[in-house]
């Protein structure tokens, strides 16, 4: 399979670091996603038909102004007209055409088959995202910007962490100014710290052309990037109110052109860029959601495509994002739930906290707007960890909180089972009118695994016991696993050989020696 | 109204008290609940069927043990049958005719009527709750007993949080030993502290009989508190599995006879005192609830009760409580969805946090919990604020954290609006073909208010702004607001004679001058 065949010699050095790596007690956590049995439905069936029709009539009247000229080329032969204003009009039938041939589901490949899984409207996956130009310094509390080694150290934390499915980086590396460089070395840093499907956006599309053939490096060979993409580009092609971004169209063109599956994302902020009546922003997030569809679909029938309706909150005082708020946890749900009612896989941003810190604030805004997007059955909730300061900030310690959190939220989406076993009469019977309590009963020991989760950096311990355990809150727990995990965990995902190529050919900036943690 | 009518001769001091608390910029908050418009259901129709039936089959051939004599006769006259083991066997059509007549809505007095609402499922009203027998030190990281000033405490700063509609007392007054004199100061300091419906558990149902004229002279004069029954009883019937608790039946009874609302509890603990099956958690708890709520009917047809059906969780490492899980998230929300599929008044209790500390994990553990039993529409979330350690403890400043929180779930509760206005077409096209951002419409002003809420603790300012006032957690800015409100709000809720009067009658511990913040 791999046509760069790793060495087999390895320094003294190396094999002490690998040694270190697979010594550590933390695992390498991946856990398929879940099925959403337990489902949060804000919208009926009759509004989602109304949202619908609204988004139909928007891009058969008002249409997308900006689109590129191979785009245009290629939607007008479809079907498509374009008005004297250049705003390229979207035919009812033929949006409903592509919607009904998009792909429904496909494989999200992981850099080894261990870590795929299917993309699938109900299949909750959890995935990072964000693009923050600062991390948390949660001892000092104070932000500092970003770099490329906090996205490695992101990757790697995140490869450790079994309730995240996918990586998108979560932070942008300030450290590096050129758009080329800043791309290639983004990729490279995700793709050494873990061996999940990992994403990210690209600046341009002839960026993306150049980036394919380290992309085919890092997945064994040319063509082999096609075969088992392992990266997804996050494409925003739309710049609301219903006009296209150029830049990005290109980008997914690009895309199409190299099998890369593509997140087309529209991010319409209510209040702003959108109405400020929700189901409007909702309208026209899905009006701009598949007009990208559409357009892909155009480019290449059945192109991976996970639907990307980003909606998104003004403060209305200030005008500014703000993204921990109700609103916010409805529009991202209502968001999902439209996925679920068109049956393409959908991608919601959520957990994107306005608190500055890993605090109680944190807590509930994350929890509401995730479980939320989540249990509305989507499939993907994108920014679901680490994410702070209406995503202007990134936390490690929120990372493994809220890693924390999403298992709590899986649990739930998998809901109660009911069944003649589970309903437990003939058990109930028995305890009440035998021993009077149910810790012994064989029912209790046989599900003691299956039913229940037993949480890890969350506490359970008695008053006392905690008191005498130093009286720690989640956040210091969160520090020391982060410290831990980032002191020992260097995990080699990318082979010498194939590194050795992919320096020769691109501007890497991560040392060998940063991937081995020599400078640790 | 009043029989006891408040006398005009005040003296300077308490004059100077009265101006201090109107003076306070502390508002007074009460809101009506909010009707549920976007629903969580974890079960489908035909799974609350399958859990009624097999709930009726255990009321039908097992039965509850330890019926008090009063309760077996109503119900031997009613159509149920004593077993040769003394369990109380209820007819399935006998409890589906009693469930059938039960009251499905009534109101809920405070002791003024600007403060009443209307229980019914589908409702959303939040409460406090709870028997915590500590108070969390939060500066000091220790918990310290609870006290008869700290319930004092908790209900005025509970009488000025918006989101809380009810106020049951969520400590035990630990400093008071005599059983009745701590259910007559646990009512008569509730009363003090807020005019909000109020509720408590009473030790016997003597004590309850005791205390009707002193509930009289609050409600202002003799039969007044049956006319406007200001306080419920939570009576914990059942002893699980499957028996009743006799000297709560006993309360249960006198509180029938004296007209007061009861919270008809019942416990069961997954994988102790109920299955580790959730669903047949659920079964049993359903039985159970309807063998209370069925007594109750026999007793007083129709008599105002909440469905209490409180499904607890075990830590299967450990058997003891664990408040905080995502297994008790799905058992409340199951309760609540099982309480509006009766169409009866529910209660579950919900936001009780297995942590310490009112940090990340409090957040996301009480997010989860109470948004996903508000939202399942039975009606009442009980301990939706202010509780931690599984209960155990209580803190002022979680109060104020988790009313925040509630009044996000509130928004969540009231879903979008759909309609042909809020679809906004026009209002795209507008702004798309025109100034390219809608932050000036007109319909972003008028939705300003009604659309959108702004949080008053939960922090929303850039990392910069945040850094320069102070980069402060949302605990630490709790405990400003609880200082600021336990220093200045004494809302003299009991007129002086009319606490005279009950002074007269009753071992009132609580000096005048604590009322009065005299002491502070």
């Amino acid at each position: 399979m791999n046509a760069f065949a790793p060495s087999t010699r390895q320094s003294a050095r190396h094999k002490r670091r690998s040694q270190r790596a697979t010594n550590t007690d933390t695992k390498t956590g991946f856990v398929p996603g879940t099925l959403i049995q337990s489902e949060f439905k804000p919208l009926s069936d009759a509004q989602l038909e109304k949202i619908h029709r609204a988004a139909l009539d928007l891009l058969e009247n008002l249409g997308m102004a900006n689109a590129t000229s191979r785009v245009a080329d290629v939607a007008l032969e479809c079907g498509c007209t374009l008005t004297s204003e250049n705003r390229l009009l979207f035919p009812a039938p033929l949006v409903e055409d592509l919607l009904a041939n998009a792909s429904r589901t496909f494989v999200v490949h992981g850099r080894m088959p261990e870590l795929d899984f299917e993309a699938r409207s109900g299949l909750l996956n959890f995935c990072t995202g964000g693009a923050a130009i600062s991390i948390l310094d949660m001892t000092e509390r104070v932000y500092r910007s970003s770099t490329l080694k906090d996205l490695f150290d992101l990757a790697r934390l995140c490869d450790t962490l079994e309730n995240i499915q996918w990586f998108t980086r979560p932070i942008v590396a300030t450290d590096i100014e050129n758009l080329f460089e800043l791309d290639v070395n983004t990729i490279y840093a995700c793709a050494a710290g873990t061996r999940k499907h990992i994403a990210t956006s690209i600046t341009s599309g002839e960026n993306l052309y150049r980036i394919q053939p380290m992309l085919d490096m890092l997945a064994g060979g040319e063509g082999k990037f096609a075969e088992r993409p392992f990266c997804t580009v996050h494409s925003t092609n739309v710049v609301s109110p219903m006009s296209f971004a150029p830049d990005s169209l290109d980008v997914a063109c690009a895309a199409v052109d190299i099998g890369m599956p593509i997140h087309s994302q529209t991010g319409p902020q209510a209040g702003a860029t959108a109405p400020a009546a929700l189901a409007g922003t909702l309208v026209q997030g899905c009006a701009e959601s598949l007009a990208s569809l559409s357009i892909i679909n155009m480019l290449n029938p059945g192109h991976p495509v996970i639907l990307g309706n980003w909606l998104m909150v003004s403060d209305l005082r200030t005008g500014a994002f703000s993204g921990g708020g109700p609103e916010q946890a409805l529009l991202g749900a209502a968001s999902g739930q439209l996925s679920a009612y068109y049956g393409i896989p959908g991608g919601v941003g959520a957990g994107m906290s306005d608190s500055k810190l890993p605090d109680s604030q944190a807590g509930f805004e994350k929890a509401l707007s995730v479980a939320l997007a989540a249990l509305a059955g989507g499939g993907f909730v994108y920014e679901s960890a680490g994410m702070l300061g209406s995503l202007l900030g990134c936390s490690f310690e929120s990372m493994i909180i809220d890693d924390e959190m999403l298992s709590y939220i899986r649990r739930i989406a998998r809901g109660i089972e009911v069944n003649d076993e589970t309903l437990s009469v003939s058990v109930v019977k028995d305890s009440a009118t035998g021993p009077g309590h149910f810790l012994g009963h064989n029912q209790t020991l046989e599900l003691m695994e299956s039913e229940y989760g037993y949480p890890e950096t969350a506490d359970r311990k008695t008053p006392a016991d905690w008191q005498s355990s130093g009286a720690t809150d989640i956040g210091q727990r969160a520090c020391e696993k982060v410290r831990h995990i980032l002191d020992t965990y260097y995990p080699q995902h990318i082979d010498s050989e194939i590194d050795s190529l992919i320096r020769n050919c691109y501007p890497i900036r991560l040392e060998p020696t940063d991937l081995q943690g020599e400078r640790n």
